[in-house]
């Protein structure tokens, strides 16, 4: 699961003399942890969504829910002003998410409508 | 920095007995906890790419290295497969996020080669 030092270099290592190579190596390395913690944060934030897209289905509340969309962006402008990153950029990230969480709790509406004869007794049980 | 309960319930609070609305909400409140750490950890990557993008610059090497992006989308979903995250959506994340970073660094690179009156001796020095 990690990089080795020569896929890290890419194209750079065939223009750029050995110092400043190593130096983005090191910078790359991070780079690859961080990127690490934010795949499995992601996957984490996803089982969470998921969990609220089930617990929609169950009580045909809709997916989306505009005014608690509002309050997060609102929220995560201010923390992005705070962190130093741009808080345009943290909206267009929630966005990005939302929407595939918005995919996600349509799927998960439309299985627990539809009757799944795999399952004994069909979906309504878990209703 | 943080949201109240009422921010949270947003639209459900009007359809949902309070039983399900207190799940809800204590779900909410770990996606809440989840989006104010990966504010903080994009800002540290966008930290770790300015950073980059200066070497990038100073030593005159292009902004993407397609080779690097390549092995960086094969391990992301190598990871993302082990996270249980959906590989593709962990693809599509990267390119989102690398093309806000290939955008900062032809700003840093335009700045690094356009002569800045402000700065004494110019941008070279820093060459």
């Amino acid at each position: 699961m990690t990089s080795s030092p020569d896929q890290r270099a890419g194209d750079a290592a065939q223009h750029v003399d050995p110092e400043v190579l190593e130096d983005l190596l090191a910078m790359r390395a991070s780079i690859d942890n961080i990127d690490a913690t934010l795949v499995y944060l992601l996957a984490e934030r996803f089982k969470a969504t998921q969990r609220v897209g089930v617990l929609k289905a169950r009580h045909q509340l809709p997916p989306a829910d505009p005014a608690r969309e509002r309050n997060q962006i609102a929220r995560l402008k201010r923390l992005a002003e705070d962190a130093q990153l741009d808080p345009e950029f943290a909206e267009k990230f929630l966005n990005f998410i939302i929407e595939e969480v918005i995919r996600h709790h349509q799927a998960i509406s439309a299985s627990e409508s539809t009757p799944d004869p795999s399952r004994p007794g069909g979906p309504r049980e878990v209703r």
